[in-house]
């Protein structure tokens, strides 16, 4: 499922045959911080690791799925827990090592290249760190083209491709082999295993070939996050616009937060936030309610945006995204919303993340529709 | 560690060569209660799940270690979880079987005998079951000689058998394999999983080979449950006292339970139980301490008996023990502790299993020490 559509990033601006140095990955994790719907954990915490593993070990070839073997072994990998967690509760950067030897013994063949299970937050850019650890390339893809909190919310699953065997440790060592019955007995042991080990894990799950990464994932998602980055490196003027613009979105909002809920709980982030119009938004309340991503924006009960679309709240004046963990009284900010790739928004996409599957009882209606409706 | 003291059962009782069929499993079941310290979960339900898997498959050959091949690779097995939710959350009884798959997956090899975890409650009764059903012999030993509440308090962690990799299911076929770093991680990583998984799984952890087990655990403990079954069901007159002549155990009081205070939390049924003397014992009240087992005898704030020695309540007419999860208002009991297996009384086994493991501040006191003292 390529971003075939207009609306996101044409295949033409892919960035491939690339390695991703210290420039390129403080220029993605700006991305990934805006795909994340304000989850998939603190992009600066993912980019230290990986600026530091980088200068440790060398830059990170970036890969598209199309030059790998066919049977290549891919490894999607990423953090698990709370990212409220994950902000005082680091990684020793070996868990992925770790997980791949297991990896390696259980199917008898050698990974060829890591992938990001969601581009989103910290989980876009700590695999370049393990990348770099291991010498091994980054694929331009990822399982959610944003970031999900459940496991089972990837393109993988809507694809078919078997969750079992998931591999997930600490960083300790202390290493677990789930055989799930299914996508959802794969959240629950893995979340259960996530707050046994403190809040935070790195697993991997979903194991498959090139050949099938290559329509199960989300292609082109590094580059996009790199693109944006660059978009906000290079843009003075009313950078919430131009990368509403770029990303076909809407802004629901410009104000002040006025209150944030917050509690880490059973191995999440869970709370709402609300923000108060500024300016000629003034006078209107927006809710945005949260587990470990912005899941719906409210006001006077409309549902303005909701999942599988994606909710990020940006600073005014830098268009920087603030992960939901770092959300306080007073901050600036706008609340936009854009539309998710299109695999989100078939009914495989909606049954594993859509409005239903976190409990809420309105149909998905896509953001663009929305803002057509109301504004 | 045969029971090589004059105090437990010497080794011309050893019942080798021998079917376990109904009538035996059915007398196992009695001593494996009075073994199990309260725990082990109900020897009833245990005691059903084999007669069941014997009447479909045939008895089940127990065999002692010594007719095993060295090599021969034995699976110790057993449940994890609190009695509580196993009296109402049943097995299907193929979860061994799952377990035996991807232990030979694992290892390479094929398993030569099951072994019983822990001889105590079910847990001595419910492996009956499996092996029945796969073909198996059991093997006439155990990693305890009684019930302990925790994955490592076993005599082959004493002995300095690796517990990982430990494997887990549930009944629907959700499987882990577990790489703890340690027993302490092994006991976490196993009863969250338990917990996950309803409070009621199926465990296999310190795989070893016939020629390691014959000195990493306690011998002929499935004799011994046999041949207190035997002399429960053989005596009519004063069993309870017949019973700790052959235990070399004593009996701290007889009475009437008047409070019980129980709760199912964290995977563990914990709690305490009061009971009130009656006749000669008018006027004491002892209380015991539970933490799936019984922990420790207290009365007017001194310790009558502790782990790692067995403290165990029988109904005062047929002796027959009542595990912790039936304990209840107004029953007739006598408790009574015997002798743990020597293993634990060595400061390897002390450290595990002793009462500073289990959080309390006093020094272990040999059974016949403190009886020799108060009486």
């Amino acid at each position: 499922m390529y971003y075939s559509h207009n609306i996101r990033v044409s295949i033409q601006e892919y960035i491939t045959q690339m390695l991703l140095d210290a420039e390129l990955i403080t220029l993605q994790a700006r991305g990934c911080a805006v795909l994340g719907a304000g989850g998939g954990g603190s992009p600066r915490m993912g980019l230290l690791a990986a600026l530091q593993a980088i200068e440790e070990c060398g830059p990170v070839e970036l890969v598209d799925l199309d030059d790998l073997p066919d049977d290549g072994l891919i490894m999607p990998c990423g953090m698990v827990g709370a990212p409220t967690v994950s902000l005082e509760k680091f990684g020793n950067g070996k868990e992925a090592e770790w997980l791949r030897e297991r990896i390696e013994v259980l199917t008898g063949r050698p990974v060829v290249a890591l992938m990001c299970t969601e581009i989103g937050g910290a989980n876009g850019c700590e695999p370049v760190a393990w990348a770099a650890r291991m010498g091994l390339p980054l694929a331009d893809a990822d399982g959610m083209g944003r970031a999900f909190p459940e496991m089972q919310q990837v393109s993988m699953h809507v694809a078919g491709i078997e969750s079992s065997p998931c591999v997930i440790s600490d960083e300790q060592e202390n290493v677990s082999i789930l055989y799930p019955t299914n996508g959802r007995w794969l959240e629950r042991m893995c979340r259960s295993t996530a707050v046994l080990f403190g809040g935070r894990a790195v697993t991997s799950e979903y194991l498959m070939n090139a050949s099938q990464a290559r329509t199960a994932t989300v292609r082109g998602s590094v580059s996009l996050a790199i693109n944006i980055g660059k978009l906000l490196a290079t843009t003075s003027e009313d950078p919430v616009a131009q990368l509403m613009e770029y990303l076909h979105g809407f802004q629901l909002i410009e104000g002040k937060i006025i209150d944030v809920d917050r509690q880490t709980t059973g191995g999440f982030v869970r709370g709402s936030v609300v923000v108060e119009g500024l300016g000629k938004n003034s006078g209107r309340l927006l809710r945005l309610e949260i587990q470990n991503e912005n899941l719906v924006a409210l006001e006077d009960g409309r549902v303005l945006a909701s999942v599988p679309d994606v909710i990020t709240v940006l600073d005014t004046q830098s268009a920087d995204a603030i992960t939901t963990e770092l959300l306080r009284y007073g901050q600036r900010v706008a609340v936009v919303a854009f539309p998710c790739d299109p695999i989100w928004r078939t009914s495989g996409g909606l049954n594993v993340a859509g409005p239903l599957a976190f409990g809420y009882d309105f149909e998905f209606q896509m953001v663009e529709d929305i803002h057509h409706d109301f504004f």
